[in-house]
C-alpha cells in the first residue's frame, strides 16, 4: 500500500522535533502494545502545545486526512492503533506533558494530557495529596487516553473512574476549533455536558489536550489483606461486610481465582502466596482512610473474625509492612504478565452487576471449559464495582494458533452469560477496535443510532480516529 | 393568539385519564412557580407507560408539535415553562411515579422519571438506605427534572450532582425512538455516554422516562452545628479543617450571611438564632457516617475548639436532638422563603471555584451594592462546592416593579464577578430560559457550535423544549 506523503505545511507548524517520519522510528506508534494489530501512518506528529494540535488538525481537516490521537498506546482494544490506510497519521501526544498546576485549596490538579498517569501520581502527592486512579499501565498510559477511554482500575469501587475525576476539559475539535471547558468548578449547569461526551469517546470526537482533575486528601492510615475464600458467593459477602462496616473504607476489592494465583506463583519470579496452603478462591481487600485514628486495622480484623467464625474466609494475611502490602498487590497486578508467559489468552473485560458476579464467575467459566474442553478460566479484578477480566487460558494441549483463533467464539461465549445478567460486553477497556462488531447487537437500535448522529454532526469528515469505537466506518 | 387543536389520535393513545386540555386545568402547568413566565399549550399530555410517550413523541415529530417536557415545574429558571406559541405540549411525567425496584445487595434503586424526590428518598430509608440527593423543592421536584437539570443541592460536597448518582437512563428521542440505558452497571464503556448528555440538557434532547440510581448506607450518626464566624475567611477555613481532619465526613457545608439569617428570624414563624448574639456570617456544618462508633460529636466538637482558639468561630451551636438538627436547618432552608416575603430579590446561582467564595461574596455585595445604593445581598448556600446563591434583596425605599426591572444589570454585576473568578452563571439551575442569553458570551465559539450540532442532530426538527438551553432558538 503506497502511503501519501504529508503536506509541507505541517512541518513550519511543528518544526523538526515535532515530526517522526523514518519509518523505523515510526514503528513504535504503529503497532499496539499487545501485538494484535498494526496499521501505517504517513507520519507522527508531536505537537508541544494546543495550538499546534489545533493547527495540525487543522490542516487534516483541509487535506483529508485521519488522524488516530495516542497518549501511552497502552490500550487493550486496539484504540489507538492506526488502521492500514495510506493517508492517515498518528497524533502523539506525548511532549504535553506538563503538570500545570496543583491547588490543594481547591483539590485540584491541571495537567497536559501527554502527562503519564505514575506522574500525575507523584505530582499530587508531592503536595500531600493523592489522585486515586491506579492500573496495570500507570507507568506508561497518559491522562488524555485514560480520559478517552474512561480508565477504570483498583480504585474505582470507592473514587469511580475517570469520568469521576475530572472537572473541566479542553479539547480541539475534528475541525481544529478549540472547546475551552478548562473549569474547576464542581458545579456548572451550563448546556449540554461536552466534557462527559469527550471522556469515553476514544478519540473520536476530538482530541483532549489538557484537563483539571481531582485530587483528595492522602491517606493516613492503611490495611490490606489476602483471603482465602471457598467459593465466590463468600466473596461477595466478605465485600458487603466490609462495605456495611465501613463504605467509605474499601479503596480495593479484588477477586483472584485459584488458578489465575497458580499462574502467578508459578510463572513471576518472587511471587510467592503469603497463605499455608493454596485456595480455590481469593479476596483482596484494601481499606485506606484520610482522617487519624480511623482504626482501620481493627476493622480489618473485626471483619474478618466474624466471616471466619461465619465459614466465609478460611485463611487470610494482613499486611504488616508496606512491603508485605506491596507484595500482596504484586500477586494481583501479575496476572496479566503470568498469563503472558504461561501461553495464549483471551481477554474479556466485562461487568455485571455486583451482585451477579459470583453467577457471572461460575456460569462463564462453565460455558468456556465446555466451548473449549482443558481451556483454564482466569477470572480476576475488581469485585466492589462488578467489573472482571473474565480471561481464559490456552489448554496446555492446544497450540497458541488454534487456541487463539477461537477468540471470537470465546468471546461470544462469555458474552451471552454476561448479557443474561444485564451487563457489559466492555467495562473499563472500551471497544477500538476489537469490540466495534459487537456495538451493533448490544447498543443497536436507538443508541447506536444517536451515537452515530454525534459522530457525523461534529466530525462530518470522519477525520478523527476512524474504525473505532462505531461499527462500519472500516 | 390562535391555538392550533390537538389531533384526535393522542386521545386514542393516552385515553381520556391522558390528556388535559380544560384552560382552567391546564393553568398549573403553563405557569413556572416563581411567577416569572407564562405560556401556551394546546393540552398537557400525562403519559402512563414509556411506551405512551414515545407514541405521543412519534405523533408530535409527524405533526411538527413543540414538546415540554415538565416533572414537578420547580425550575428556578423557566426550564419547564412552555412559550407562547400555538402549536406545543406539555408533557407531564407526573403519572409515571412508580419505584420499580431497591435493590440493597447492588445498592441501586430503579425509578420512573415522574417519582418525587421525597418518595425517591423515603422508598430508600425504607430498605435502610440512604438516596442523597436533597434540595428545597424535595416534595414536589421530580426525578427526571433532577436528571435533565443536573439538581446538586445540599450535599453534592460529599455525594456529587445528581449526575453522579445515576448509572443508568431510559430515554424517548425526539423521534420517538428509545434509548434503552437502564443499566446498573458502575462500570460500562461502551461507546459514547449518552446518558451524561441527557443529564442536565434540560429535556432539550429527549424525555427521560426510567432511572437507575446509585443509593448509599444509611447514616448511623451525625453532627450538626450552626457556627458564627468572623468573616468569609473563616467560614472557609473551617470547611478546610473538617475536610482536611475527615473528608468523608462532611455531608453539607453551608454558607450564611448576617442579613439573610436575620431575614429568616424576622419572617419565618418559629425560627429562631441558637446562639446568644446575631453574627456577621454564619457556616452550618453537617457531618455523617454510616460506620459504627464513627465518633463524630467528638470530630466535631475538637476541630470548633481548634477553629474557637484560632478565632476563626466566635460561637456555636450543637444539635442534641433531630429536633435540633431540623430547626438548624430549617435557618437555612427558608431563606428564599424570607427573602419572598421580605420583598422582591433577583436570584443569582453561581459557581467559582471553592477557594476563591470568599472573594466572591465579598466583591459581588459590594459591587451590588454600588449598582443599587440600599440593595441588601444575601449571599448563602453551598460553601462547599464552590455554589453561592449570590441574591440581593430589593432597597426597602424602592418598589419591587423598578428593582426588578434592574434584574440583568444585577445578573450582569454578579456575573463578571463570577467570569473573573474563573466561575460559572449557572451552578445548580441551569440555563431554561432565563440565561440562554448568557450562553453566547459564556460559552461561545467552539463549545455553543457543538452543542449546537448536537442538538441538530438529535433534534432535527426541533420539536423539543424549544427555547431553552441554546440562544436564539426562540
Amino acid at each position: 500500500m503506497p502511503l501519501d506523503s504529508l503536506p509541507p505545511d505541517f512541518a513550519s507548524i511543528l518544526g523538526p522535533a515535532g515530526i517522526i517520519a523514518d519509518p523505523s522510528d515510526m514503528e513504535a506508534y504503529l503497532r499496539d502494545w499487545r501485538g494484535l494489530w498494526r496499521g501505517e501512518a504517513m507520519a507522527v506528529l508531536r505537537p508541544a502545545t494546543t495550538e499546534e494540535v489545533a493547527a495540525c488538525v487543522r490542516l487534516c481537516a483541509r487535506d483529508g486526512i485521519a488522524i488516530i490521537p495516542q497518549g501511552g498506546n497502552t490500550s487493550m482494544v486496539g484504540g489507538a492503533t492506526p488502521e492500514a490506510k495510506p493517508r492517515q497519521v498518528v497524533l502523539s501526544l506525548a511532549r504535553m506533558n506538563r503538570v500545570l498546576e496543583v491547588d490543594t485549596a481547591d483539590m485540584t490538579m491541571t495537567v497536559e494530557a501527554g502527562l503519564v498517569l505514575a506522574h500525575a501520581q507523584r505530582a499530587a502527592e508531592e503536595h500531600g495529596a493523592l489522585f486515586p486512579l491506579s492500573l496495570g499501565a500507570e507507568g506508561t498510559a497518559m491522562i488524555g487516553g485514560l480520559l478517552s477511554t474512561n480508565a477504570g482500575g483498583n480504585t474505582t469501587v470507592r473514587y469511580g473512574n475517570a469520568r469521576e475525576l475530572m472537572l473541566g476539559l479542553e479539547v480541539v475539535l475534528p475541525d481544529g476549533s478549540v472547546v475551552n471547558g478548562l473549569r474547576r468548578l464542581r458545579k456548572d449547569n451550563t448546556g449540554y455536558a461536552l466534557r462527559h461526551l469527550f471522556v469515553g469517546a476514544e478519540g473520536t470526537l476530538g482530541i483532549i489536550t489538557r484537563a483539571v482533575l481531582r485530587i483528595f486528601p492522602a491517606a493516613r492510615e492503611t490495611a490490606t489483606a489476602l483471603c482465602a475464600v471457598p467459593d465466590e458467593d463468600a466473596a461477595l459477602t466478605l465485600f458487603r461486610r466490609f462495605r456495611t462496616a465501613d463504605e467509605g473504607a474499601v479503596r480495593a476489592f479484588e477477586y483472584m481465582s485459584g488458578t489465575g494465583m497458580d499462574l502467578v506463583t508459578r510463572y513471576v519470579e518472587g511471587a510467592t502466596l503469603p497463605l499455608s496452603e493454596r485456595a480455590a478462591h481469593y479476596a483482596l481487600v484494601d481499606l485506606s482512610a484520610s482522617r487519624e485514628r480511623a482504626g482501620l486495622r481493627a476493622l480489618m480484623e473485626g471483619v474478618l473474625e466474624a466471616a471466619m467464625e461465619a465459614g466465609e474466609v478460611t485463611d487470610a494475611a494482613l499486611a504488616e509492612s508496606e512491603a508485605q502490602r506491596a507484595a500482596i498487590w504484586r500477586l494481583r497486578e501479575e496476572h496479566p504478565e503470568a498469563q503472558k508467559r504461561a501461553g495464549a489468552s483471551v481477554k474479556n473485560d466485562v461487568s455485571v452487576p455486583v451482585s451477579a458476579v459470583p453467577t457471572l464467575i461460575r456460569e462463564a467459566s462453565e460455558a468456556c471449559r465446555a466451548l473449549i474442553p482443558g481451556a483454564r478460566p482466569v477470572p480476576f479484578g475488581h469485585m466492589g464495582d462488578g467489573n472482571i477480566h473474565m480471561n481464559l487460558q490456552q489448554p496446555e494441549s492446544m497450540t497458541a494458533e488454534d487456541f487463539l483463533a477461537r477468540s471470537h467464539d470465546i468471546m461470544d461465549t462469555v458474552n451471552e452469560v454476561v448479557r443474561r445478567l444485564g451487563g457489559s460486553f466492555s467495562a473499563e477497556h472500551g471497544v477500538g477496535r476489537l469490540k466495534t462488531d459487537m456495538m451493533a447487537g448490544w447498543r443497536g437500535g436507538a443508541e447506536l443510532a444517536a451515537m452515530r448522529a454525534i459522530k457525523a454532526a461534529l466530525d462530518p469528515l470522519g477525520i478523527m480516529n476512524p474504525g473505532k469505537v462505531l461499527p462500519g466506518d472500516a
